[in-house]
């Protein structure tokens, strides 16, 4: 049978960052984020002392579901450091992992950084009016390598999901962003990655 | 067998109508715009006396193709009307129905005209930061009822494709977008529409 969903009309507001007429949300605060980062120690002084207000939240609509449907968000993450590591996702691969996503940057300055099954690891700097394809089969995580939030618009199939533990079960992603010491970024490698087990 | 294709970084630029970093480009002339306006003896003045520059066009990335797959690219239209009608794209229906697309306002004043295929019509205003979900089972198209390019950024599934013949079938869509005598825009039933047969 076919189901006809009404179109729906939305409002970016990347200063506050929200999705006007969106209708899910969710918050990731400091404490969700224990084993993320290298420096357990550093996490704990941060985890400690924090307001309390979300590191990062999504707000998304979903309507139509089903293969032919898309999923519609922003994407905001405030910035910081833990350690010598930028403030970051905690980053997924689509469960049906052939679905690509596309993100747009809306505000501040990000790195999406993107892990493929088969061993490449790439770090793409994201801004606003920039763009990145995240083909299927890449493990993608976004970080905020700037002084002010970081949002992006992201769009996806419906039918994607989300495997949000591959990269914790990996040890962590190939690459860490971290600060250079002259106020960027730079990618190391992530001692502790282990490869992809699906 | 699993394709692995490399991510890829895009730069919009909504006052030149252009997606660096794109892999793919078309052009619609005043000459390709036969019919699509009501007002006959209007057009065949406009084509006689255009400049000959397109009046739409479309950049897009389309890098891995398949089932789960996503097209992104701008949509630019210039100003102007024809007759009482506002310029617009030819518009289309996918030809696999179900699948969904996502349009973002980048610049200028647009408007979203949309048809379901059970009867229903709609006008959704967009401009920048302003997001519209065209839901599978809808046939779509913009319509610049502004002075200046109207730009949208879009992305829809691979596997989608285009009916681009059906408004054509149905004698136009369900409404016109038309000038309101008072500098905006209005939506008027259009008498020639007959319904659609896929």
């Amino acid at each position: 049978m076919t189901t006809v969903v009404p179109p729906v009309l939305m409002h970016l507001r990347p200063e506050t960052g929200e999705l006007i007429g969106s209708n899910g949300r969710y918050e990731k605060f400091i404490g969700d984020l224990a084993g993320l980062y290298r420096d357990a120690q550093a996490f704990e002084g941060r985890r400690d002392s924090h307001d309390g207000s979300p590191v990062y939240w999504v707000e998304s609509s979903d309507t139509q579901g089903g293969e032919g449907g898309l999923i519609t968000g922003i994407s905001v993450l405030e910035p910081g450091t833990i350690g010598e590591e930028y403030y970051m996702t905690r980053g997924h691969l689509h469960q049906k992992s052939d679905r690509a996503e596309l993100y747009l940057g809306l505000s501040g300055k990000g790195v999406m950084l993107l892990d493929s099954l088969d061993g490449q690891s790439v770090a793409l700097e994201i801004g606003p009016g920039d763009a990145v394809y995240v083909p299927g089969h890449w493990v993608h995580r976004s970080v905020n390598v700037g002084t002010e939030r970081m949002s992006t618009l992201f769009s996806y199939a419906c039918d994607a999901g989300q495997d949000y533990g591959i990269i914790e079960r990996a040890g962590g992603m190939k690459s860490l962003i971290v600060i250079d010491g002259d106020g960027g970024w730079a990618s190391r490698p992530n001692p502790d990655h282990t490869g992809y087990n699906l």
